[in-house]
């Protein structure tokens, strides 16, 4: 909860004025602002922006910073997950050290806000969460990290693990999540009642990953939709990926993606490159409030990705087929401001009284800034510097 | 055709050698190596591959450097041609000094061989050929450009392009281009005769933008496929893009993949992202030998995309859910010795008496070096160093 003033930097890619940051909020955002006993930074011009919104991600699943990694498979969902879940102790895939190598990487990239799942299942039972807590707590000041209790290896078909998930939820996750009820664990309407309950004994909101694709998950989200009105859970409840909504024909699209705005239920989308999305211009327009993530960064599962959400902005974009200026500024919204509203967080926004979260952006406009492939100059959490030229600067972070 | 002693290099990520080139070629590749009068680098264990090879592009299209380009469009293909021809003088698209930030940023970035479509229209005649022809003798030390004159407004419905598609090839273009025969020129029958002529009478190979989607592209590139073995043009036609092959029904998929195999026809992928493509396994498993491009590059087209054959290699490899070591070995084979061979260059390799074009790469292995994403630490051209951390070192390079 710090004082800053940063001079010299447009808003949104407005004209240049200051931000004046007290006690961890926008305080003032004018011309020739008076600084008093805060920090002062000079923004060099740059435009700033809300800090960006990681709201899909696996925090413990990356190899970052170990040796490259070897063994990935080819092969279905089922072959990835045993192949991580069996690989992570011989590996050693330590859960706080990793998340923490990534989650680094986010806040310098200028993320503040980071949704991740975490593993609860009956091999590694409650490990990976405390791990992932522990990085929460290191991090504190630098980024808020919501935690998804994520049944990965299933959670009707492999039993323990309902319970693992009540205790996790008790402990400290909070969201509960969700893994293909259909075409993982067999039995969608067990496993959404299920998840639904752990929601209203905890007071927590829930997010499902739904790959499922075509008819199989259209049904199944229409099993979410009715449960989320029939619990009065709008609001609460988001599906991940949802590539369902992707299929071809608009006809049953179009009223699929009417239900989910009706029962606002919130999309995080990663993009996908192998496979349908939804569109985000389509859920934009119907009203939809949508999040973007960048999933696993280079993990068991696959080597790809950067722990950067503007480096995800463009592999959606590519994949929406944005080119002009207003779509990559919808992009950016959705991966910034619009991020952290689907997640069910005080909508950031550069704005009195607003977070005292930023992050400065290089480029020329704001569709420039998604395309430049430079360090944020300067990354800013509740009024504290957190980042500069793309390396960390909180303070009092321990490597495990 | 310089002489270069490279230590401590991995080729093709082996054990640590050295690579002698003399006047330009791969001379020996062995431990401790004897120098004599060729100057020497220190490779610090990096692994060597062949230069990348830069397949599809169209290096005066882009904007790179010059202020934030705002006009883009949306709609269907023929605005956003229109939007560029018509835009190219306002904007002071200035074919050389663009064709050469492009080009150097390529070579910057390990690329040895460039193909690069230049407009030919009624609108511009020969002027954007003939300031590609000035990049290509600039750089002609640091990288072969291969120039196609391409009829990016179309041929059949545009009097008087076929005669400048003439003169471009009689004044150095290298290939015959051509765009979308059925649903651009709206004549195919007409529009690949005359590709076909004039391949004829230049001697020279044809490379034809093929964007068609589904049934029509099937029929335009059959009628491809019938040209190509009654001109005895196996080897020496291209199609780039190839979206029809990759529509979803194998029973049709699979015939035509055999079919362009036995005709010899070359495909040039760009790993569109938002756009069926052919899958890269299964056309090299047909024995289709295909190269890769970055298409235009932050040009009045689209704002994505980097001037580096690796980044490219990324999204090919996510959009072929590409996952495994030997298959990221693959996409960089592609990438570099594959996309020379597609366009009928020496094969490059290292090899003793091989071309003495190489890059270093960072990474511990072929794979990790696909997803590293840091500048390259030396790039040689023929023996010369053209580049090192990532900034051209090829001397008497002086810009527009």
């Amino acid at each position: 909860m710090s004082d800053l003033l940063i001079r010299n930097i447009r808003p949104m890619g407005a004209e240049t004025q200051d931000i004046l940051i007290r006690a961890g909020r926008i305080a003032a955002i004018g011309k020739d602002l008076a600084a008093g006993e805060a920090p002062v930074e000079d923004g060099a011009g740059a435009i700033a922006i809300p800090t960006l919104v990681e709201a899909h991600t696996h925090l413990d699943k990356t190899v970052w910073g170990m040796p490259w990694y070897t063994g990935r498979k080819g092969g279905d969902l089922q072959a990835l997950i045993d192949n991580e879940r069996n690989g992570r102790i011989p590996l050693g895939l330590d859960v706080h050290r990793q998340s923490m190598r990534h989650a680094i990487r986010l806040i310098e990239n200028g993320t503040g806000h980071i949704r991740s799942h975490v593993d609860i299942d009956t091999d590694h039972g409650l490990t990976l969460l405390e791990g992932k807590m522990a990085t929460r707590a290191a991090l504190a000041d630098g980024v808020d990290i919501q935690i998804v209790a994520f049944p990965q290896s299933g959670l009707m078909n492999r039993p323990g693990t309902y319970e693992l998930m009540d205790e996790a939820l008790a402990m400290g996750a909070d969201v509960v999540g969700g893994l293909d009820p259909s075409s993982m664990d067999r039995d969608p309407k067990g496993s959404l009642d299920a998840l639904f309950r752990l929601a209203g004994k905890h007071g927590k909101p829930i997010d499902i990953h739904l790959h499922e694709h075509g008819e199989l998950g259209a049904f199944t989200l229409e099993e979410i939709i009715a449960r989320t009105l029939a619990h009065g859970m709008q609001g609460k409840v988001g599906v991940s990926h949802c590539f369902c909504l992707g299929m071809s024909d608009p006809l049953r699209v179009g009223p699929l993606m009417e239900a989910v705005a009706k029962a606002d239920i919130r999309i995080f989308t990663t993009g996908h490159p192998s496979a349908e999305v939804p569109s985000l211009q389509d859920m934009r327009a119907m009203g939809i409030k949508v999040g973007m993530g960048c999933d696993g960064i280079r993990d068991t599962w696959g080597p790809w990705g950067q722990p950067d959400m503007l480096h995800r902005a463009r592999i959606v974009g590519m994949k929406n087929r944005m080119r002009r200026d207003d779509e990559l500024e919808l992009l950016l919204d959705v991966a910034s401001r619009g991020g952290a509203e689907a997640m069910g967080l005080e909508a950031p926004g550069l704005q009195p009284g607003g977070p005292g979260d930023l992050t400065l952006v290089a480029g020329e406009t704001l569709a420039h800034a998604v395309v430049e492939e430079t360090p944020r100059p300067l990354v800013v959490k509740r009024g504290l510097v957190v980042a500069r030229a793309g390396r960390l600067t909180l303070p009092g972070v321990v490597m495990p």
